[in-house]
């Protein structure tokens, strides 16, 4: 016996989604048909909205409804400090933190010769010629993740934009705040001892 | 900085999804964006199908497009057995296997005192209208769940049926096929073996 035609959709639809392998989707399906109309047509609604409503800010490439995003329209903040990040959901992170008030620019992916991936297929063409036009700029700071991917895009950025007369700097490595030495591992102790200092 | 108003909107229905977390919620928020439009039009539109298309089968319980169900109505089925479950993919797992050809009966839940379930919350009294009028049911397989709950109301549906003469049995305990006795718990393996099968 088949999953009835809803339903086996619904899983297909389910299965799509990144870490949702069948019986996983299969519960969601199920747990769906249980949930009220309300919360159903919500998410239906939510889904659509999402994919219609949301572009890339096309300064700096984040995720936003209006363009350009709220950020590079907000001319209070610092244009002196530009943030290099890989992904939208990046940029959320350091917002969180309350304490950045400069400048973003969104990657949307890393380096990544394995992958196939240069610079030309990620968003470094329309930051250099963002840094070109924008003269606001002083420090570039570059947030890639702390990836092998990422450490490698850092320093092709770095190589790329020094020789501008531009400050390049990279986030600190080292010991997460609330861990432990005992459960850290080798290189993130070394990055940690590397960039020790005085207190 | 707060999410943009669409993706803040998503992330609340993926966290009504159960074992799904504001960090999971993100993630999935953020990869719904970048997937195609086909797929997410095709999401949207399976959430609102199988809450409007799914309806309970008003004899068995069961999920179906159709009333009564694909099951409830074929009447090359086994007349004369009927598995009675918890839950409507309970009845999808059992069709998986191919071998059993009967009725069903899905209750919509267990008894448990704890959640102030009793015999009136779950579809007790539709299964016993049913088998008042269906004379041709011989036997009842018990397939809850082997929870405690599974455990108590597989005995309640026991002793309220078998004064009618009918038949009561209850699926097996014991080892998973494939599975090590060295991992099995100690329950387990005293069903195992107070079931045991001369071979």
């Amino acid at each position: 016996m088949q999953y009835p035609e809803p339903i086996a959709k619904l899983i297909d639809s389910y299965m799509k989604l990144p870490g949702i392998g069948n019986k996983t989707a299969v519960r969601l399906a199920f747990y769906t048909i249980d949930m009220n109309e309300k919360d159903v047509t919500a998410f239906s609604q939510a889904l659509l909205a999402a994919k219609r409503d949301l572009h890339y800010c096309s300064v700096c490439g984040n995720i936003t409804e209006s363009d350009p995003c709220a950020i590079c329209a907000d001319k209070g903040r610092d244009q002196s400090q530009l943030i290099v990040v890989e992904q939208p959901k990046d940029v959320m992170s350091l917002e969180k933190m309350r304490e950045y008030h400069g400048l973003y620019h969104v990657l949307h992916g890393v380096l990544s010769p394995i992958e196939g991936k240069g610079p030309e297929d990620i968003n470094i063409k329309s930051l250099v010629k963002r840094l070109q036009t924008k003269e606001s700029v002083k420090e570039i700071i570059i947030a890639t993740n702390a990836t092998p991917e990422g450490e490698a895009t850092a320093m092709y950025l770095s190589r790329l934009l020094k020789p501008a007369g531009l400050k390049v700097t990279r986030l600190a490595s080292g010991l997460a705040v609330g861990s432990d030495i005992e459960y850290a591992d080798e290189m993130t102790l070394y990055k940690a001892i590397e960039g020790r200092q005085e207190i």
